[in-house]
């Protein structure tokens, strides 16, 4: 696998000295967007469930952020995890900052099966098997859904941490 | 790389059906055990720098703890992480939860450096280079100080949650 077709570890954006790909744009098809975070979808090809939750502030490292920005950020990460464990019966989630690329704080929350192209590898080591993409496609199919109930538990959470 | 070689991608214990290596031992070098997880020096080749928080209770996922245990396990890391961070001065660190392998919630902290055999790929993506033998003794001369620091600052934190 190039490093270019590897998730999450596109280039960062040429538009200039100091440009943050993640600053720039929403980087992925957005699901929903709070103060301090935004969740999206990021349509990474053999993974039709990846996610990232992506803090607005351009900080490096999760201990970068105060106590209760970790909290907020651990709640929201937990939001998307448990709709992924609900609508879609994963075998497993992974959960990941990396950051190495593009050092602008944003986890990974990846639905995984035993099926998907690098069960039970992470999906930045080798592929162990062809794409299936029967599969892929109905997993694709239950997104809709699934953003529906993470808008849905996200702005209801948002709103309780308003009051 | 071999799947056996990978970081946190070794196989289960085989020492009967449903062992857990996690459960069996302390899978690494304790450098501290609290009432709810522990911290291990990994000792992964190539990575100095390889830590693990892992959870004491066999559960397999971040959002089958508690809101407060959650809490708990995230505060562990960024100890671990500020740790890291002072003592080390890493270009990065990687958090992540996977548990493919071994689903027994345990967090990877990995310092990353822009020399390591790896860097930016991902430590379970295709090497970049070869190690640097030198700069990995440099780090593990630091270790012990680390270590103490990690002991330090968790046992004063433990102790303050338990007031």
């Amino acid at each position: 696998m190039s490093q270019a077709a590897m998730p999450g570890m596109s280039a960062p954006s040429t538009g200039g000295a100091g440009a943050c790909p993640l600053c720039d744009s929403d980087a992925g098809a957005l699901v929903w967007r709070g103060a301090k975070l935004r969740v999206i979808h990021a349509q990474e090809a053999g993974f039709p469930a990846f996610y990232r939750v992506i803090w607005a502030d351009h900080v490096a490292e999760f201990s970068d952020l105060s106590p209760a920005d970790r909290q907020h950020c651990m709640e929201a990460m937990t939001l998307v995890e448990q709709a992924l464990r609900e609508q879609l019966a994963p075998a497993k989630i992974n959960l990941a900052s990396l950051g190495n690329v593009v050092p602008h704080l944003h986890w990974h929350v990846i639905a995984r099966y035993e099926w998907d192209s690098h069960f039970p590898a992470p999906v930045w080591a080798h592929p162990q098997r062809e794409c299936d993409t029967a599969r892929e496609t109905l997993v694709a199919e239950r997104l809709p859904a699934l953003h529906a109930l993470m808008r849905e538990r996200l702005e209801r959470w948002a709103d309780l941490g308003e009051q």
